[in-house]
């Protein structure tokens, strides 16, 4: 199956946001065995829109689009779409009632823009939008199909996994399953050079190897008559990687760490409270994200000053006088302060030079000391990380969960 | 000039890399002036490669190509190109030369594979590659010009800026402004309503409206023969724009919500503190993202549970009691306790039901309170939002910063 990417709008064009879909749907069709020859751009203009379509339909089995699907008047993916396989727009009753609900949960109207969204080309499969308001379809015709799916990759990415994968599945002959392997505290080049022999070797099942912001994935593709036979394919492999990357491996699935850790707490009972300073509420934030999380989750200090540590979570004054704020001891005593006054199992201590300001040569930035508090004992870890402050404060908390992770499991 | 651009690689097909070149030479052709039609990627294919090329030469005045001027086999950018145009490949000495000190240094000889390198389209004007061994080329042929730049980022970036840019300015005439507008607290349907009719009698300017995940934006682009006549062309438009938005409007620039927020607070000296409760220390977290937020950051409390609300920001046992966690009370108290405790000029009170569980007929997921305590003076704002848990989430936090920038500004 011969397809292409084609994305709808002017923003695009003039730089103002980066193609990120582009790469999304690639990587994604990739993994299912479709390869894509093309992918274009084009901005919100009719006429260049129809001009591309004749050429993407003619050379392409599979077109998917994204962009252009919104309540402004420049959005005209659907409308040129549907001129183009000259089909009406009609009203789907069904997307007009959830506008209607949406809009009145936030004491306001559809107007006419947004209506417009309700109208869909005759005869298409209509793909709800769970995280939005714009409806995606697929037309089918003389052997082809054409996706469209709305631009905000959060909306695109996930009618993509609910909707598109599932029918481009039943399309294809073969069935295709696919496990994921996540993979923390090894940097990709290390980890491909632990399992280089399997990668090497691979043909099916393949093995994708890839890095994302702050960990590694694997993703272990295999082809089959049956989903079961998939399965057995997937498990050979998968266990010799895991003989290789052992407790790296953190999660087989969806699963990411931020998940991973709160569930396991909640599961196990583990109550957790946490004092930070350079994240700043980061880690907490994190944790709450969760739901469910009041199970297990106490109480969360930002102490950012040294009044606030002291006050809140027990640190001497005399610690920070000594050994100054950023310091394994006040890493253990906030981690342990943190534990004892809201009566938590775990307790969390975080404190460190973010950036960009505030370094010198024996503390520089990057610097962080992380106290853990549990079962009685306090430890404590220095990190040294890389990164602008956003990356350091987001690493040090990953690093954080990935050490709770190992500690209670 | 119609420009576009036009990426080769194989590895963007497969979404191994992100296409970070298309975005860049976007935005740096609509700063000259230079409007792009379309984008568009190929694989390493010859075949391919000059069926699209006839469509480009066929449609644009101007064509840049990214990729494929390596020394591997699958590098056939410029060799499409030449016989595209039916021009032979020919040695230019001084390129050689280059390369073969290049590898010298190195220890090295040049391979057949480099030397490949040195061969450019009879013709053509030859752009040094400063930064790596691969020689970028100018065609100009039927008042039509393609450039072809290495892929690699850095080699390109630099390429186009030393000796592209000065081409294209010698043959153009136009210079290029514009100008960011960002809109939070109002729909982009709504926002292009209020807007429409400005919006219909564009020209020069242009006026490109576009949502964002949770904000809009506006950009007016300008031309004009000087920089300072674009910028004259542009601030009349704005005017018109702000006098329909307003308040709404709450930068011009680079700068977001979350930025601009805790700058405003550093400037004026204004501390804060806060009580987070569904938030769970994200908004603490998104202030402390901005450098030098000590002055003005005094102490974020994750008041999850009930005796933590009342053990740390003073709300009373019989608010809590009477009229629940999620209550105007309970947020009023919050705030004001957040505050006083810290000694702060203002106090943030967040509660609210973020889902997917715990909500009920009277106070359903997405219910948020928020008190903001300044000056002596506690208000309440009653919120229902949209979308999952995250999203709530985050569009609080966003809230509660509009909420702040309105008030002390």
């Amino acid at each position: 199956m011969k397809a292409e990417i084609l994305c709808v709008g002017t923003e695009l064009l003039l730089g103002d946001i980066l193609n990120t879909n582009t790469q999304y749907l690639s990587q994604q069709l990739a993994l299912y065995g479709i390869d894509v020859y093309y992918q274009s751009v084009v901005g919100d203009n009719d006429s260049r829109l129809k001009e591309l379509l004749e050429q993407v339909y003619d050379r392409s089995d599979l077109v998917i689009t994204t962009g252009g699907l919104g309540p402004t008047e420049d959005d005209l993916t659907k409308e040129t779409i549907a001129s183009f396989f000259q089909r009406k727009l009609v009203l789907h009753e069904e997307t007009l009632e959830e506008l209607k609900a949406f809009f009145s949960k936030r004491g306001a109207k559809v107007n006419e823009g947004n209506k417009k969204q309700a109208y869909l080309p005759e005869g298409s499969i209509i793909l709800h939008n769970d995280k939005g308001t714009a409806p995606g379809c697929i037309i089918e015709e003389n052997n082809k199909i054409m996706v469209m799916l709305p631009g905000p990759p959060r909306e695109m990415q996930h009618m993509f996994q609910s909707y598109v994968v599932p029918f481009l599945k039943e399309c294809s002959m073969d069935t295709m399953e696919s496990k994921l392997l996540r993979v923390f505290g090894i940097g990709e080049g290390h980890m491909e050079e632990k399992i280089q022999d399997i990668i090497h070797s691979q043909g099916n099942p393949t093995i994708a190897p890839y890095a994302k912001d702050h960990d590694c994935v694997i993703r272990i593709t295999a082809k089959a008559e049956t989903s079961q036979k998939c399965k057995e394919k997937i498990q050979e492999v998968e266990k010799k990687i895991r003989a290789r990357l052992g407790e790296y491996i953190y999660s087989s699935g969806e699963e990411t760490l931020d998940q991973l850790v709160p569930r396991l707490l909640v599961e196990k009972g583990i109550t957790i409270s946490m004092a930070e300073s350079c994240t700043g509420g980061m880690l907490s934030s994190m944790l709450v994200e969760y739901p469910g999380v009041s199970k297990i989750f106490q109480q969360g200090f930002v102490t950012y000053s040294n009044e606030a540590k002291i006050k809140y979570v027990q640190v001497q004054p005399e610690t920070l006088e000594t050994y100054g704020a950023v310091s394994e001891q006040t890493a253990a005593e906030m981690a342990q302060g943190a534990a004892q006054v809201s009566q938590s199992h775990i307790g969390v201590g975080i404190t460190g030079i973010a950036g960009p300001g505030g370094g010198t040569e024996e503390k520089p930035v990057g610097l962080v000391y992380v106290g853990l508090y549990y079962n009685g004992q306090v430890q404590v870890q220095r990190w040294l990380l890389n990164g602008d402050r956003q990356r350091i404060r987001k690493r040090t908390c990953l690093q954080v969960l990935d050490w709770i992770r190992r500690t209670i499991q």
